[in-house]
């Protein structure tokens, strides 16, 4: 809203702009930063001390010039004293991170689950969070700023609460809730936990982890068992009204296409998700993907059939928001030439009679870790908003 | 970005603070103000004065309390001494409207258009402009901020360039530029002029003279010839990385359904679009229009068919945006009961099962105004920004 005459929501916007300012342009000094937010010579300093002696800002040595005089300092993002962890909660699996504030990871940690209840999932996640904060703080001496989770349905930001999550049969679950209290009892409690879809935290760590300009609309679509996307526009994940937004994997491809969960036919999932694939294969969604990248002949032929539909989908989403740049990750996007190799020839193929050519499609920059990681920037950009 | 010290910069962001303070809480007084910003009561005078002075706000009587000393004056956005222009351009007809700020029209021009060549339809355009202009000018004595446009299709804000319109034949036409020449002959030189999407600018006019509150993501689907979709969220139009996000009369409902222009098959424009149904029936729009209200029972079940795929179109957009609400509007928005009320329906029928619900769905507050008034708000839009 307005600028206002509160001094400490002024030093607090003036301090996220100064982290990400330094973020972008590393080797900047305090004078740099002086010039250009308009702020007084010894505002920033005083600002860019705090930050030093919090962990965020770390000075290098100063170069040498030709001028006579104080040399100017180079600041940059200081990545050995804090840490952000990040969490990939899915169906059967939880997988832990834990990140320096560039995103390089420093601690990790995986799970399988057997079990999808409520109690036993949180209990792992938990676990495994605490097992990483523990390596990084008592280890690693870090400050941990707070976890980001990535999970597999619509999120409501402001309670933390998973709306559903169909894989899992999870309704209506206080995720943040929950795992704030198991890791209080851990030993780590009065930890910001804060959650998001997977997609729209694996959109996030493209943008917030990015090493050159991100162009927006970014659209991430997650290929994993199912399918979900993730925009990142204006500056922000586009969550919708009630963090549905994204929730691609219902689009309807085909009117009268396969029964889906959600009680509709020819939705995405049932014709492109990696669980629609190697069903029709009958075998699990890790053999699917070992005998695609063998080459048996089947498999390929099931991956070629999911690519074709796949193209639709991307298609879909390119009227619809017109993205910069899309990202494709998840296990399937490994997938190669029969599966997104084809997507993307068919998707060139069917617009190129068109003046308008798809945007460049690049893979998920962290692999199969990009939710993770992503939940580590989901950390980052709620702590240091962009202003 | 960061909090500067140029004055000057901020003295803007405060006037635009303010003026959408007031227009939000209409009869706050300058001690309002003051409290709910921050700044100064002298700061808050000085800016309202100026704002007074320039048109727009308004100081209504004193009210009368029981507290002894200066009573606080009301302030309100002022509806008498400035306007802003607005242009609906579609094929066949160009629709001029002057609002005042509250988005009251207080002046209005149409001509149908036989013409679609560039130089023909901005001549058409700018004159019926001037004619607007010279009636909020010269009889009402308003001083008019800029014109807005809702161009059918993507645009280029940056640039004002049209990048191409389908059914107007146009292909990287410099609308701004063409229009202020035109403007200039016609004595009103240096005219600020916005384009937009006729869609966007319509979503616009919904966010920017509501009445009421707007719950984000605003999704407005314009059931014209062609369709397309305007979408407000996070505090601006979603536009894209081209100008064309929104552009869902291509999204593909049916994969080998009729043949499109875009080269596809099964295109939303092809099976629910005004000009697909009353193709089916070898009418013209306005016939197909009359038949249906009168009840014919032909174009009753043409309707029908095509409000069948408008369920699916906004099952998809809902999925994809989660939209808090959204905005019929168009010609086609007038089908009642056999088209959008069926589309709606159906809708209510597919999502029975699931545990969520469509977001409430209304009707273009504007009418067949609603493009052009929406491009009004473009001006104010563009003017006053969002802080």
């Amino acid at each position: 809203m307005a600028i206002t005459g509160d001094q400490s929501f002024l030093k607090h916007i003036n301090r996220m702009a100064l982290i990400r300012l330094i973020r972008g342009r590393p080797g900047w000094s305090r004078a740099d930063l002086a010039e250009c937010t308009g702020l007084t010579k010894s505002t920033v300093s005083q600002l860019v001390q705090e930050l030093i002696d919090e962990g965020w800002l770390a000075e290098d040595d100063a170069l040498v010039t030709g001028s006579i005089g104080r040399r100017p300092t180079p600041l940059r993002l200081d990545d050995k004293r804090l840490a952000m962890i990040g969490v990939d909660l899915t169906l059967g699996s939880v997988q832990v991170v834990a990140t320096a504030l560039t995103g390089e990871v420093v601690a990790s940690s995986e799970q399988k689950l057997a079990s999808s209840a409520v109690a036993d999932v949180i209990g792992a996640v938990a676990q495994r969070a605490a097992e990483v904060i523990a390596e990084v703080s008592r280890v690693q001496g870090r400050r941990v700023l707070g976890l980001g989770i990535g999970v597999p349905g619509p999120v409501h930001e402001g309670s933390g609460v998973l709306h559903h999550a169909a894989n899992l049969d999870w309704h209506n679950v206080p995720v943040r809730s929950l795992l704030q209290q198991a890791l209080g009892e851990l030993g780590w409690p009065q930890l910001p936990v804060f959650l998001q879809r997977r997609a729209a935290s694996a959109a996030l760590g493209e943008v917030e982890f990015a090493t050159t300009t991100v162009e927006e609309p970014l659209l991430f679509i997650h290929l994993g068992k199912t399918i979900g996307a993730g925009v990142f526009v204006g500056g922000r994940l586009l969550s919708g009204h009630g963090g549905f937004a994204g929730d691609v994997g219902h689009l309807q491809l085909v009117p009268d296409g396969p029964q889906c969960i959600c009680g509709r036919r020819g939705c995405a999932d049932t014709l492109t998700s990696l669980a629609a694939m190697s069903a029709r294969l009958g075998v699990s969604d890790e053999e699917f993907v070992a005998r695609v990248q063998a080459g048996d002949e089947a498999a390929c032929a099931a991956a070629r059939e999911g690519g074709a539909y796949l193209a639709s989908l991307i298609h879909q989403l390119w009227l619809t928001f017109d993205p910069a740049q899309i990202v494709l990750g998840g296990i399937a996007s490994r997938l190669g030439r029969d599966y997104v190799g084809l997507a993307l020839q068919v998707l060139q193929e069917r617009t190129a009679n068109s003046r308008l050519q798809p945007p460049p499609v690049s893979v998920a920059r962290f692999g199969t870790r990009a939710v993770a990681i992503g939940a580590t920037a989901l950390v980052f950009n709620q702590l240091v908003r962009p202003v």
